[in-house]
């Protein structure tokens, strides 16, 4: 029945609450019991008799005339109930690094039985119990096997959510299950199948602990009954960082399982009047004792504040890779600055790929919504009121160029700006698509600014311009700031602007910082999205059949290609360094635009080990003086998105709230071909590489401590933007 | 003129010794006086103006019409005198990670235009200046990019040969200069034309952080003046440890370098009397004078112990990685016992891959030089006396069947032991392979076998044996023991055996050592071996293209392959461990020929860190009670090799002798994916799986610590041997 409505654009996982069962061979009333009666929407339930053993087995019964002991058979559920409501649960007992080696060899049988079994009855996923004991490695040895020739069901191995700082127990080294988990993924080599079911007990490691999780591949939270409080009403509640903790599951498509018993003194009135929505006939004696804790998990589902337009339409990009498209294939080799688009096989391919390839209407609604424009506006109005005295108002005309004019926004925004100051204006639109050049005209025509605005339709690098400018406008910027040649194209076209004129922006600053983005690296595959649309290119990436074949191609050039994507199933480990720093403009006589940069990052004693996948890349751009624009999460443009904390100790906490803390703007992400584990205590330092060749630019990027990795993408092998 | 003749058979490249000169732009007398007057075979000469600025030069002259000041032309020497004889040495005040960003622009220019000029004077190698603090990532991103590009050239890295285990410096990170190196080649991807030039100083670190080096790509040893002694006659020498060291390294084909100014107060008397031979016009006032410590080095060399003749034969397999021909591809997919071969197109592929591709009369040496049925003849001695009373000996008559019978060796040293003990044996020679059983019966006719020996042309597994055996010989064994199915084969052959019956051998124990083996892991290419022969291969092999593009491909499949190799340059970073063992005859009920082992290694303290590329592995047989036969280094059979120190402290040390420390039975190589780097303290932790399907029997392995890595050849993915 599901957690509840959210306005139905919610369409996660997250919506369905699962209940976790003991071994019932009776599964059509055990499933009833539990859908029906106690509106779970599926049961994790165990397949096989606690008791089988296949060593006695073998004793009992000669010949392979027995039955295994499974719960039941496809017969008596149809295959759609078994895969919608059933999550297949491997018998607990089994412990595959035993030193009792009978126990082992029974363990491994076992296992295999179970999940083949679970194989045919076509279960989604399977939850494996915990690792016995520090070692797993036999456990992730045969687990591996297993997922080397799976269909496409998921196992989920259950870690319980602990991490001692003082203590190191037997059962977990170093006292963090997360090391539990990263062992056997290591061991399983990131299997896409592989992924985490977290038992929540009633205390809750560290916030900065807690984050690393948001970069696994967490698929189900198991929450105990015991972890749950009692209100004044004798309700079960959670605490406030229980909750905190669930809405950040609910909120990244990890689903709820209710487990063990009723703890707490429900009054039998409210019970009893606790409606039943199926409609089914429901026996009052078989009222489900956990009702209460879905009732609370569904509380906390529809209290959480809906998500704002925009943000509901990128959903389907959260944390989907885009190719950028330049220089990433010879085929698709571009001139990529702000004034060409090269057509190719009927797609303009251009410097925003997003966008570009987004339909009219959709463009239109970013272009009203984004406070981007405003931005500009107020750069451009302090510049106009900077450059001409309140005397002279009248009397000068200030030349502004915008450069890359595309549809219009900011020759709008510059206009707005004269109105707002007062000042005289004389604009110069360049622009070399011929298709934006079109509609440039007649926005010109429509709005009634002919004798203002002279729409130049060339290539800037042509272009003979009457005159020199004041104020040069452009919005040249990618996601990393300069990665869309915003510093070339900018020096290029400086020969047009007066000797004291003013660049807006007038400078612009990268920032990267190590990420957990275990989603990210398993998608990193080739990217075909100049060939396919963004969405039907996810359709596309589900395809693990794909995703595995080109992952064991284990190619080079995908891991060193920087992908635009809408990050949101990571944990950002450490706040972000400043990178590279471009400014406008820049009249000194040996200027390059090569840059280097070393950077050390430290994570936060309290968050323990944690896996970085890559880097996530923003930018920040001071437009003029203290106006500034960018997604660097710690300064994002205000009212456009909320900010998140800065403080290096509270930023991860910051992402399980279900606001906004994601800009809208895409970030970039810098792949690791191995991923590095780090530990508080060991600073994780990474170089980057700004490199300026006579046809390309490119990045290049290596991890140096605490183990260095190859430095990716050298001379640009794989990935670059050409000049 | 080289170092000396070591009786022709010496082709490598540490027969030649080199100079270290400084700048001179008159080549040609440079490279005469060295020479001709010097008796060195190259110099590793300066090729760039040590003044030289690019930074200045641009001041200087505009327009870019000067000539940089390179020490000579390729006019002024001929093509080949500059690739025979010259190693171009790289400015050494370069320093591509200084804080100072115009030397680091200066130093990246002079980088590339000098290893561009070496390029275009197809020298064979350059010598890279050390990094000049702990931090050498721009230098190695430098570097890397020019490897990708370059030419055949080597690029040597000079690493000064320095531990200190007490001292960090500034300049050497954990004072230890292996580090640097380490993080160098990391940051490079172990590009294969990347290696070392050591530094050799007065002071040496351990024996154990000594012989690291071996397994790396050493390719000189610069030994600088000041580190030789004077002995009583006034003359340079060298310690004994450095003595050692040198030899070692001629014994691992790694150039020697002289350096520095003549340190010692050599007698003008001898000096005269040092004649020289190359016949050339020498004047006596350009008398060199480094020439006595080439004179002392070539001592070292002449002094060295011949190669015995084996070895000799053997040392084009040293390193040369050989493809275990099972399971390898499917199309070879081949039945593996000691009675089947499969034809398959001309070639019979058998289980001893290098032997069946020897010719016979070398199939011959071995048969005879081998102490192997030495070994097998007293083992069947004593059991024959076990199994038969003196009193007895007349009327017992013993019944052997020698599985596997070939051409016949181990029918032979049956009858041997018969003789030898008095007592009467009746013989099966089980043969499959029809020339194997033409050649049987000229040998039972030869030598007047007929009474004796019954020659049984058929595969065992069909074998319908008239009576039961008392004894059962084979050899069956492979490198790693069991990994020619050994135990699936003695497990089929067990129904002819007595209930009191004896197998020889009777069990059988694998052995695994984490080794540096740099050039086994870029060696890790697709290996042809069934459609060229083993020598062929081995030009094949050379060809670093094929191979770089083999590389860049990252193929799994090679990387999950063990490989039988004659393990040369390598380093033990710790002594064996046993694996898996096997007895026969194995009565059980429950008999399974599945293995799981958990290793662990620790390596001596005063090692440092290593780089683990894979495990040498290894097998010891016990043939019967106390007789034995192996290659595990440090029990290897006496008389045969000579032995290895098996303490854990020298195990390295011992390899820098020149003997015949490595046993003429070829090792296997188990490779990692990803080289391992472990530091003292921190144990290595290693599984060992053997597993068996119902066709095929497979090995896993991976390391659980320090830092897991991927279960390698799940499901015998990659590498297998068919049942």
């Amino acid at each position: 029945m599901a957690l509840g409505e959210r306005g139905g654009w919610d369409k996660s996982e997250s919506r369905y609450c699962g209940v976790e069962t003991d071994f019932n061979d009776d599964m059509p009333h055990l499933l009833s019991f539990n859908l029906s009666s106690g509106g779970f929407d599926f049961v994790v339930a165990s397949l096989m008799d606690p008791n089988y053993r296949p060593s006695l087995m073998e004793k009992d019964i000669g010949g392979g005339s027995h039955v295994l002991p499974f719960a039941g058979s496809d017969l008596v559920l149809s295959p759609s109930q078994w895969s919608s409501h059933v999550v297949g649960k491997i018998s607990s007992w089994i412990d595959l690094d035993s030193e009792d080696e009978i126990l082992r060899t029974d363990s491994e049988t076992t296992l295999k039985q179970e999940i083949s079994w679970a194989s045919h009855l076509s279960l989604q996923a399977c939850l494996l119990p915990s690792p016995k004991g520090a070692s797993c490695a036999n456990y992730a040895r045969c687990v591996n096997q297993i997922l080397q020739s799976l269909n496409n069901m998921q196992l989920w191995l259950r870690i319980p959510l602990v991490k001692n700082d003082d203590d190191t127990t037997d059962f977990i080294p170093s006292g963090d299950s997360w090391e539990l988990w990263n062992s056997f993924r290591l061991l399983c080599e990131h299997h896409s199948q592989l992924s985490v079911a977290l038992d929540v007990l009633s205390s809750l490691p560290s916030a900065n602990s807690l984050g690393r999780w948001l970069g696994e591949p967490v698929r189900a939270a198991i929450i105990h009954t015991d972890s749950f409080l009692t209100n004044a009403r004798g309700y079960p509640c959670l605490s406030r960082r229980h909750q905190k903790l669930i809405t950040g599951f609910l909120n990244h498509s990890i689903q709820v399982v209710i487990s063990g018993k009723l703890n707490h003194g429900v009054p039998s009135v409210s019970l009893d009047s606790a409606l039943d929505h199926t409609g089914t006939n429901v026996e009052s004696s078989q009222r489900h004792s956990l009702r209460p804790y879905l009732d609370y998990i569904a509380y906390l589902y529809q209290r959480m504040d809906p998500l704002p337009e925009q943000e509901r339409f990128e959903l389907s990009y959260r944390d989907f890779l885009q190719s950028p498209l330049q220089g990433h294939n010879p085929l698709f080799h571009i001139i990529s600055d702000e004034f060409c688009t090269i057509e190719f096989s009927n797609y303009y391919l251009s410097f925003q790929p997003l966008m570009d390839n987004l339909e009219a209407q959709t463009y239109e609604t970013f272009e009203k919504d984004s406070v981007k424009y405003i931005q500009y506006q107020r750069a451009i109005g302090n510049a106009l009121v900077d450059r001409v005295p309140d005397e002279e108002a009248s009397s000068l005309t200030t030349v502004l160029m915008v450069v890359g004019a595309g549809r219009g926004p900011l020759v709008r925004a510059s206009l707005q700006a004269a109105e707002e100051t007062g000042r005289k204006l004389k604009i110069y639109a360049v622009e070399k698509n011929p298709n934006a050049v079109v509609t440039l005209h007649s926005l010109v025509r429509l709005e009634g600014w002919e004798k203002t605005v002279t729409i130049v339709s060339c290539d800037m690098r042509c272009w003979d311009a009457p005159e020199k400018a004041d104020i040069l406008v452009s919005e040249l910027l990618g996601s990393f700031g300069d990665n869309e040649l915003s510093p070339e194209c900018l020096d290029g076209a400086q020969r047009f602007l007066k000797q004291d004129g003013i660049s807006i922006p007038s400078s612009y600053t990268s920032f990267i910082q190590p990420v957990t983005a275990s989603k990210l690296h398993n998608d990193v595959i080739p990217c075909l999205c100049a060939q396919v649309s963004p969405l039907e290119a996810i359709s596309f990436s589900s395809k693990c059949a794909l995703a595995l074949q080109v992952k064991s191609h284990k190619d080079v050039v995908h891991f060193e290609t920087a992908y635009v994507v809408k990050v949101h199933s990571v944990a950002r480990l450490a706040p972000c360094e400043p990178v590279f720093t471009f400014t406008h403009p820049n009249f000194s006589t040996k200027k390059s635009n090569q840059r280097y940069k070393k950077l050390r990052f430290e994570i936060p004693s309290d968050t323990g080990s944690a896996m970085v996948h890559g880097f996530a890349g923003y930018f920040d751009a001071m437009l003029y003086k203290d106006v500034h624009l960018g997604i660097e999460p710690s300064t994002a443009t205000p009212n456009m998105f909320s900010c998140c904390a800065s403080s290096s100790v509270c930023f991860v906490e910051s992402y399980f709230d279900t606001g906004l803390q994601i800009p809208a703007w895409f970030a970039i992400f810098f792949p690791l071909r191995t991923p590095v584990c780090i530990r508080p205590g060991s600073p994780l330092e990474v170089h980057f590489w700004r490199c300026c060749g006579s046809t390309k630019v490119w990045y290049e990027w290596c991890v140096a401590s605490p183990n260095p990795s190859p430095v990716h993408n050298s001379n640009g092998r794989s990935y670059w933007v050409g000049l």
